[in-house]
């Protein structure tokens, strides 16, 4: 499987929007951070619900790419979220991710997002990739 | 109920960071475009997921000010976004939502989203806000 | 396609737990009843959540059914409803389906639900069936 | 809080429909379980989707009740499920879960579904309740 510095090669060669670090993946698995500044932020200081979906949908991916290989043709087919929290509004967003099915074609994934440095969580998503027929892992 | 005008000016000020053009509002319903550039497409051409997310959810934003006043708390809680097809890379996307609920406190949207000019459904999405108690409609 | 008779049929072999009657199917689209009693119904003379689940799960199945030929192993791989009013205590539930993505592998289908003899929609799901690779439609 | 004696009194009293056996609650979770037999199963020898719905819908129910009280007019608001893996026909299904918001009008309970008696999660499912105004925890 590749490494997490192979991972971020491909995404800057492939994918140069994206905005997420990669803190970990593996074994099924991805923690990715995204920062906050002004932009981000909607009326009431509160951080965008789109930029917490982003890192949600990144987080699945990276896991994606960690467990079953570097894989450009995965595509979200669904993705559902609830906003439990208001965000600090200065912080850092992280998404930890676990899939919980890997399988031929279709790979689910569940991402607690949360302030860096706070415990509690702020979102809870749930999305589903489709990758090519037989990429997955039976 | 507040204008399209109105709606526009709140917008202006209280949230700059949205990039939505607000093509028609009211009667529970609300239909606004976002253009597509470079930074929004992804590996393959594909419009990003997130994108699509974030007009989903300004769509049903709007339709729920044109339908019980400028209420500047509402905040979403969750977002549920089926992707059906791949958009047109170089077309704005357009969502079309309808308010399936306004409750006390809960309003339901349920948005269907194109790329301009064509009939083919993108992706489908259904949101949820919550509004301060009894702001909404019982 | 299959007509009506002829699903049914299948369903009275394949699936003879099922308690929906089909009302209409065909052109990408199903309408489905289930008659409500006393078993369905929860504190507060609420028609059960589940029956709204299944009655929705149900519809996506036989519109798939008549939209690509009978498939047996279609499966459901996630359903997202929302609950927006209180069915009529003792009214049966009808399930309307339109499908909204036909592909390869992956079925989208968007139910509204209603109690019989009313408009108000009580409830609307969104539903993926995954069916045996190239048994869709590409 | 109530204790689990308590709650089953009340759901015998109550919700005499219901057929899950609760296994634990308290801590803002819960673990019930509820059997399967011959009526559950769908072709091919699967539990049917809408009695791991069903499950989902009580595992929720329960850990509210537990958590904030008996409070009879908590009404599911919207469910998501993932179904990952095919259960073990002749097993009963269990439900595990753990409140991840608990607010003053809305409850967000996120449970993992397993065959009784091994690790694999079947299904994924999150679910919203509403309560009473300010009957929830701020």
């Amino acid at each position: 499987m590749p490494t997490k510095e192979e991972i971020i090669d491909f995404l800057v060669q492939q994918f140069p929007q994206n905005r997420c670090v990669i803190d970990a993946v593996g074994d099924g698995a991805a923690i990715v951070t995204h920062h906050v500044d002004h932009a981000h932020l909607r009326p009431g200081g509160t951080v965008s619900g789109p930029l917490l979906m982003t890192v949600a949908d990144i987080a699945i991916y990276i896991a994606i790419l960690g467990t079953i290989g570097i894989v450009p043709l995965a595509v979200t087919t669904s993705l559902t979220i609830n906003f439990l929290r208001k965000p600090i509004a200065d912080k850092a967003i992280v998404g930890n991710c676990k899939l919980i099915k890997v399988g031929r074609s279709l790979i689910v994934g569940e991402v607690s997002l949360h302030s860096i440095g706070s415990d509690a969580m702020v979102a809870h998503a749930v999305g589903t990739y489709s990758v090519p027929y037989e990429t997955g892992i039976p």
